[in-house]
Order: structure tokens, then sequence, then C-alpha cells
């Protein structure tokens, strides 16, 4: 990449973030890391925990890609500590600590899933056990000698479950410290990280002024909104998208996302600069089209160009309906067609099939449109149908 | 000494403690310890400061004597894990971290004033460095999960401070815990400490707990009134008595403190036991018997008993009126005699010797009875006294 000045970095690094702390910062960091000829170091750190990233995780990973294209220097911290300690308190059975073993695979998986949009070359992965494992009880007192209670429990989280009368175990106050003292072991000149990382964030600012270090900036990226378009994205809720899915389960969720997310995807889950999303904007005809663009931009980030053209030629193309089982259909209410079209076996399976997200589509023959579903007991007018349930097509007449 | 019942020990044990949690814990202990032919474990916890012990300590020190008395193991522990620390905030440069030299040379000095009322064979020095130096960071957290932060808070000086917004540093927080743990490491069967204490030695019964360990038994010593009577002994309030001062200094400063605290004293700072203190009592014809019989115990307990009979065959007897040298007083008002007796060169100056502790002596030349004294204006009656200021004495006549 050709050198930007930092006029052009910082637009460019700008885009997508619900927070900096603060820009002029981030400037004239920018400004002394180009005098001094050296990179940025941008952290942001990550659960040692089995990750299974979807659309969500990759609005974090994709800012520091942009820090990466830059020519800055990424970290991605694995917190090993913590997860090889487990839950201290007992309490919670799921939580047992993790082997070095286990925590070695987690890191693998994590390479294999974040390299997809990181450069390899210019990320160094870490572990914080590097630094927190030889601390020593004095090191950790005088570590938290740097900090004080009430600070601690202003944060949100805590101060409504010491309010509440919630128990907060003595050790839940080590943590924050930990991350801040990551930045200190790490020279970080910038931490990432989620709107709801801010607080641990800016505890990093203050233990690198303790330790003599300039503060680093905090970036925060926002929660990014699941399919559904009103919860966070996220893998129990189901309106996720994993980036290891195929191209065409990647393909159809996006085509079938509410309208009102489509700009904002575009800002989150890509690297087109704010101007162009602008500009797209205005020349938009077809929100389908802008939606089709950006489904075509994913499915090609995370597969390939070549992947993208063939599941986007391939699109709405269900196969001929001479070609599939045929079901004449007796009650028109969705789950009981389901039934009598043997998709399933009882109506509450349907319902079932119905409510979980993209997995029933139910297009018209005559118009080749699909049907917008609103619940399991929707009436279908009479009339010829393809009736998908995952990736099997039946022909249906009402 | 032969051995003795649970309950004669129980009985002896008991005397001087403001509170014992529990009593019946005790004796169980105390049951216990005796069907396994093992002494129980008593720890208290020291500073690791330059100690200069005054009556007010021995306190403590009399009831860790009470436990070797009867055939228990005698923990004297040193704090100096957080000695080597000093003060981790750096705002209290009056608490720079010790050396292990400055500790070692304190720990001396602890030993020859400990061990005049402790009995060196039956105590054990210990310093939690031994556990808390090799401790790391993953133990610092199990550790500090067995805790929460609404209990730590819940102690008075804390939630006091957190209230009023006065900062509390995190790393204070982890204090408690390590006395805590002290007892864990030491298998402590009692702890003992000041009421100032309780909290912190309450912490170590439930980490004990949790660490599978029977919870220690607390107990408590009073804080000791000085010799004015009012304030706690301390050496900053100059209502003390240090326990290497010299016999004449201990029984001159202990023949004129407040009759009130006589029996308050017997009890704290005495192997009597209250059985024997209330016949005392009753049979007690002449206060100031009783308090020539105590200051002597207290000479002959840091001194000998031939110190002892020494200081009190000498009591009040002044030097002859003969060899003193002689000032007539026109002006009746104490602070002024001392000023034409040139004992002080202004009001001012004498006013200070009148309302230092036992600094000023008057003693009527015809009874021999010491006056009284009420504040700097007393004013003194015609009559001739010996007027002794610190160690020096004067004949004066008003």
């Amino acid at each position: 990449l050709p050198p930007h000045s930092v006029d052009e970095q910082l637009t460019y690094l700008k885009k997508g973030f619900a927070e900096i702390i603060r820009e002029e910062d981030l400037r004239s960091r920018l400004e002394q890391a180009e005098a001094a000829g050296r990179p940025l170091r941008v952290k942001a750190g990550f659960d040692p925990t089995a990750p299974d990233l979807h659309l969500g995780h990759t609005v974090l990973l994709r800012k520091m890609k942009h820090f990466q294209d830059l020519g800055h220097r990424v970290i991605f911290l694995i917190g090993d500590t913590t997860g090889l300690i487990g839950d201290p308190t007992g309490r919670n059975i799921t939580r047992p600590p993790m082997t070095r073993g286990e925590i070695e695979r987690n890191a693998e998986t994590y390479k294999t899933q974040v390299f997809k949009i990181l450069d390899p070359a210019k990320t160094e992965v870490r572990f914080n056990s590097e630094w927190m494992g030889p601390m020593r009880f004095e090191d950790v007192v005088r570590l938290c000698g740097k900090y004080t209670v009430a600070r601690i429990l202003e944060r949100d989280e805590f101060s409504k479950r010491y309010r509440e009368g919630t128990p907060i175990s003595l050790h839940e106050l080590l943590y924050p410290m930990v991350q801040a003292y990551d930045s200190v072991a790490l020279g970080c000149d910038v931490e990432l990280g989620g709107t709801d990382q801010k607080f641990n964030l800016l505890v990093g600012r203050e233990i690198q002024r303790d330790y003599g270090q300039e503060p680093q900036i905090v970036a925060t990226v926002p929660i990014l909104e699941g399919l559904d378009g009103i919860e966070k994205m996220s893998k129990s809720k189901g309106n996720y998208i994993g980036i290891t899915e195929t191209p065409a389960d990647m393909y159809r969720k996006l085509m079938n996302m509410p309208d009102h997310l489509i700009w904002r995807y575009f800002e989150l889950l890509t690297d087109l600069s704010i101007e162009e999303i602008e500009r797209m904007k205005i020349a938009c005809m077809d929100l389908r089209e802008a939606k089709r663009d950006l489904a075509k931009r994913i499915v090609t980030d995370f597969h390939s160009a070549q992947e993208a053209e063939r599941v986007e030629s391939s699109w709405g193309q269900a196969p001929p309906v001479e070609s599939l089982e045929h079901h004449t259909i007796t009650d028109p209410r969705l789950n009981r067609a389901l039934v009598q079209a043997k998709f399933a076996p009882s109506v509450t399976e349907a319902d079932k099939l119905i409510k979980a997200a993209n997995t029933v589509g139910v297009t018209r023959v005559e118009t080749g449109e699909e049907c917008a579903l609103t619940g399991p007991a929707q009436r279908l007018e009479p009339g010829e149908y393809i009736v998908r349930v995952g990736k099997k097509y039946k022909h249906v007449a009402v």
C-alpha cells in the first residue's frame, strides 16, 4: 500500500467505531509514529474459549485489519491467564480450569478463523500468561495499588450488582487490572474492543500512565445487530452468520435479512469508505441490488470471488418444478401445509421450523417471488408454490 | 506445669479477652487437642516495623503467654510481605519498601522485647513471606475468589471510607485476604488480636473453611487505657510505660496513675486470675496499697523481684530537705511557682511541664503526702513543699 497522510489514515480508521477516546490523541499518535518511522501497536483481547466466530465478531477484526492496511502492527491477545485459572469460586462448574493444550488448540482455531480477515504477517499473536504467569503477590499488590475500589465499582456492571446485592467476588476486581497491565506489558498505542469493554479499556489508560507510558487511545466498535434486525447477533439467538458457513448459506441469509440493516452492514462488514457508501446510497434505486452487492462482497471476503459469482448466479433459481416431489394441500395454514407435504411429522415440529431463522422459504411459482413469512399459522393463498425447508425443495399446490 | 482440665484452662484463658468467637468452640477445640495429645496452634500477627513496645502491647502478649502457660504453641507472626512492598500507591513517602535486613533487625528487636513475656521455647517466630513470596497471580485470584467485595466493604473502616468517598486503594482489599491465608498456611486453631482487628480475624475463619480447615477461634483483647485514664495508651499521647523503661520510672508512673485504672490494670497486665483479683478487691482497705502491689508486680515482670523491692523501698523518699535548693515563692499559683523556683523559664513552659503526664510532683513536707494536681493555675496553700520536676527536686516555701 502507498503511504497515507495522517488525514487519510484518520478518515479510514474512524469509520465504524462507536467511540474513539480521543480522536485528537489518535491523530497526534499517528503523527508521532510517522515522525519516528514506526507502526502503531494496536491491541485487541480475546477469551481463550473455543472460538466459533460470526459476522458480529468480524466488526472488531475488520477494524484491526484497517490498522494493518495502513501498515500498523496488530496484536491479537489471548487472555489465557484467566482461562488457566477457571472459576476460582468453584460455583461455576461449567468453567473448570483449561489446560495449556486446550488453550493452544483454541488459539489454532482462532488463527484459522481470524486470518480470513487479518494479515498473518502483520499480526502478533500473544498470550498474557507470558507476563501474568511470573507475576508474584507483591507485583499484584503494586498493580492494585494504582487503582481505587470506588473507580472499579463505578463500572456499570459492578455498580449494578453492588447495588442489587448480587455478590461480586473479590477476584473479579483483579481482571480489569490484568487487562490494563496487558497494555503496559505490550506497550500499546491503541486498544480496540466492543462498547461493553469501554471501562476496561479506559483503566488501561490510567495504569499505563502510572507505569510511565503514554496512555493508549481507546476505540470501541458497536454491537452488530443480528439478522432479525433487532437483537445483537449471537449464536444463541440463531440470528447469526458464522464465518465458516457455506457461500450458499451466507448468501441466502444475507438476502433474507431486513432492508433496514443493509447500510449498517455495509459500514461495519465491508472495507468501503463512508464516502463510497454514501455515494451508493444516493445512487441506489433498488435495495435488492444493494443487498445482492453486500452479500457478494461478504461471500468474497470469507470464500472467494468465484464462489460469490457462482452463488449469486444460482440465487433464486429453485430446481425445476417438474423435478420436485408434489403435494396437494387441503389446509392453507403454513404449519399444516408443511405437515401435509411431509416436511414435518407434526404441527409442533413444523412450528419450530417456521420459527427458526431462514429455514423455511416459500416462492410463488407464477411470479417467482418469495413470500414474506409472518408466522406458523400464516395462510397461503390458493396457488402453486415451491416450498423450501433447509436445502430440500417440494412443489406444493394449495 | 501440671496438666489442667479443659474447664481450668478455659477459666484461665478467658480472663482479659474482650470477646471470644466462640467460647464453646474454644472449649471443644481444647477437648480435641487434649484427646489428640497435641497443643493448640495460636497465632498473633505483628507489623514488621521497628517495635518499641509499651504496656498496651503486653495485653496481647500476655494472653499469648497464657496459652503457653498451658502448654500450647504460640506463633509470633511477622507480616513482612507488606513491609517488603511498602506503599504501592507511592503516595506515602514515609513508607518505602523495607529491606530484608531491616526486617531481620526489627525481628531481633521484637524478640528481645517480647521474650520478656513469652517463653522462647514455646514460641514459633514466622514470617509470612515464607508462603506469600512464592504465591503467583493465579494463586492470588484463587484466594480472592473465595471472598466478595460486599463482605470486605462491610468492614467498618472500609464502609466509612467508601461512604465518605475517601479513596480505598484496590490493594488494601488484598491485605485481609493475606492475614486470612496466613491462618491457612499455619493451620491455626486460634488467632488473637486487638478488638480493631476483629474483622480481619473473622475473614480467617471463612477462608480456612474454604481450604478445608476447621475455622480458627478468634479472641480479641481490649485496648488498654493510658496513664491519663482516658485515652488509649500510645507513645504519641505520652501516656505510656515502655517495657524497657527503668524500674524507677515504671514504678513512679504506675504510682501516679488514676485510681480507677488499678483493677483494670490488674486484669490486663498481670497473670492473676479473676477470682484472685476479686478477693483482693474485697480485702482492699487502701487503694495505695493495691497500686503499690501492682507496680511491684509489673516491675518484677519486666526487671526482677530484687529491682522491684529496691524501687519500692526507696519510693516516696525524697532527698532530705536540707540537701535541696530552696526557693521562697510569692505567687501561690503552681505555674508561677515553677517559674520562681527556676524549674521553667516562662509560665508557658511551666504549663507544658504541668500538663505532661507524671512530670511534676508536689509533696507537702509536714505530712509527706503527695498533692493531687489539678491544673497549671492550681493554688498551693501556704506551707512547705518538695517540688519534683522530672528527677529534679527543690524545696519550696509558699
